[in-house]
């Protein structure tokens, strides 16, 4: 494995190489290099388009899987589909993520659209971070689709991030959830230069005693624009709670739409939201303990985004 | 004047009758009835199309003006342009507000577009309020359009109410605010049966320190159907809150739908919306006073729109 590999998988999936022993899948330039499928965790490569079929066994126990994604040839597209079938009462982590490292001046990118189906009673964290790099002028572009449906009781942790260097993303989000099913979304984003980033999430809560939560938190600096249209349905007695924070910066742009809905009496639905700047007392607090302007910023950016 | 015209103009505009010695326009089955200016505030008919001009005098200080609209005919259909231009520096407090009582089968309808031309540090106070009322299945239909430009320094506040009784509105309201204007509106909006509100606002802060405050209530009970959708772009150094409040009752329906947009660095927007049910601590608390289940309903109801 070449070392800009390396470090974009370490970057996106905290990992330095292939996953000996565990389930395994390593995607690049649109091709699968690498697979392993565990007693618990089969990843099967689709048969009619790119992508792979991941079962999770009913009732398997602290089960993890990496499905990393990397580009490191200028110019490619690629697009990828994932399904994901969580078998009723199985518990995982899957850690996702896709890496571009682009040195050339045509665009590289990956649209990859997952879909789970999570059984009753099941429990799935999800980790996905996007990144890019590289010198070339070539844009990094990452378009992701998550759908996710979850069965009775089932619930889910999604940690979707942008770290940085992802020159534009639409990101989409489609959700329905069933009795007693729990959802949380925590959404981290920070866009600079001139990039571009658009985050749609709809989440239908159909189900008494379904919840949701979503966090979302961004930094827009430089030029970059973003905007947030998270939709919360609510169908049933269910609870939803949505909360967007943005700070911003320099000549960036900002605009959050969050839409709420209730069609049921016991429906109970809240949505908070912010724009703003970073905080000046904070600023101003850390340049008394010595640091540049710079530093102090790049200090609360952290702490917001961490 | 008719009994039921005075219930009416009681209702929407808390008077009686006409308002002799003050400035006085009333409006009736899309026909001017009386109309009286005073030494600052001017009111002139239009010549092109339906409608009035409303001048008040730079200066002007503490002047009020009444300009209620009632239809009580069934199937009249009335459109109306009312603008005001409000002189530097004046003060008035202006009472609007229309009254539809319809006891046939035809639709009663009446759109008015309001248009104000608010002055440099010039103070308005603006009371709407909407209300139908009749035997007869015909549907009472109001859309009010509100626009807004405020100049330098300026402030206005709105409140704009839907009573009852009104079966389909869709309410738009603009507004532009230049250096240090304030605006701040007051939302309030009940629907039963199968009634439909429908409110876009939406406001351009476009000079530095303009401020912008939205407290949006309602409640829909029935079947009823209710959809927000207040908007605020911020595009210089400014301030901007916005916050819906929505009582959902029986099979009715809401959806809150905010746009916050930050082009600015400098640019504070926050929003926050919530919907849900009456709190049932509070309903059991009234009806261990004494009350029934709908008089405590009535009365946090009451309290909740006040």
């Amino acid at each position: 494995m070449e070392q800009t590999d390396k470090n974009l998988l370490k970057t996106i999936a905290g990992i330095s190489g292939f996953q000996v022993g565990r389930a395994f899948n390593l995607r690049k330039d649109g091709q699968g290099v690498e697979r392993h499928s565990t007693p618990n965790v089969k990843i099967n490569p689709k048969t009619d388009k790119p992508g792979i079929d991941i079962i999770v066994a009913a009732h398997a126990q602290k089960e993890s899987v990496h499905i990393p994604v990397i580009l490191t040839q200028s110019g490619i597209k690629d697009m990828v589909y994932n399904d994901f079938y969580i078998g009723e009462g199985a518990d995982v982590e899957i850690i996702a993520g896709c890496g571009i490292h682009n040195d050339g001046c045509d665009a590289s990118q990956h649209d990859g659209i997952h879909t789970f189906y999570i059984g009753k009673n099941a429990h799935v964290t999800y980790i996905e971070k996007h990144y890019g790099e590289g010198d070339g002028n070539g844009a990094r572009i990452l378009n992701p689709t998550t759908v996710v449906h979850m069965e009775k009781n089932s619930t889910c942790e999604m940690m979707m991030s942008q770290i940085k260097g992802v020159d534009s993303t639409i990101r989409k989000t489609q959700m329905d959830l069933a009795a007693g099913a729990k959802m949380v979304i925590h959404e981290k984003l920070m866009t600079h230069g001139k990039q571009e980033a658009h985050s749609d999430v709809e989440v239908e809560l159909n189900g008494k005693g379904a919840s949701l939560q979503i966090i979302s938190r961004s930094v827009a600096k430089d030029e970059s624009r973003q905007v947030f249209h998270p939709k919360a349905i609510g169908n049933n007695d269910c609870r939803a709670h949505v909360q967007c924070d943005s700070i911003i910066m320099d000549q960036a742009r900002v605009s959050s739409i969050p839409e709420i809905s209730a069609n049921h009496v016991d429906a109970e639905i809240i949505h908070e939201a912010a724009i703003g700047k970073i905080n000046s007392d904070q600023l101003i607090k850390l340049q008394t303990f010595g640091l540049s302007e710079s530093e102090a910023e790049a200090v609360i950016i952290d702490g917001f985004l961490k």
